[in-house]
């Protein structure tokens, strides 16, 4: 399922940057449980937010759901 | 700004592969004036519709985001 899918892809995207969930939530100003939901699939997150972690991470969209 | 960006490549794709907003509305189960206001830009789309489009278009969500 897509949001399972997504919240793997941004957790082993932050894991791969070495960041915590609590300091990557920080730096996009989004709140961390929020952020630990999303990760866990559970939330059909929206564009903006999407596009959030997409920056936080400094990549495309397109490579944010790369392989998804 | 995001939504917008977003609004332009759906409308783009769709008019490529020669499909009224109507006619391509049915075919993913979506309500057309949704749609219509997706591609206007208006929408914090969510993660399930998105999906949705790109489903509806063929194509994977890496390509759907491709040079936005």
């Amino acid at each position: 399922m897509i949001k399972r899918k997504f919240g793997e892809r941004v957790r082993e995207l932050r894991i791969r940057k070495n960041l915590s969930q609590e300091k990557f939530a920080l730096q996009i100003d989004m709140d961390r449980t929020y952020l630990a939901s999303v990760e866990s699939g559970k939330r059909n997150i929206s564009l903006e937010n999407i596009n959030k972690i997409a920056n936080g991470f400094g990549i495309t969209l397109s490579e944010l759901f790369k392989g998804l």
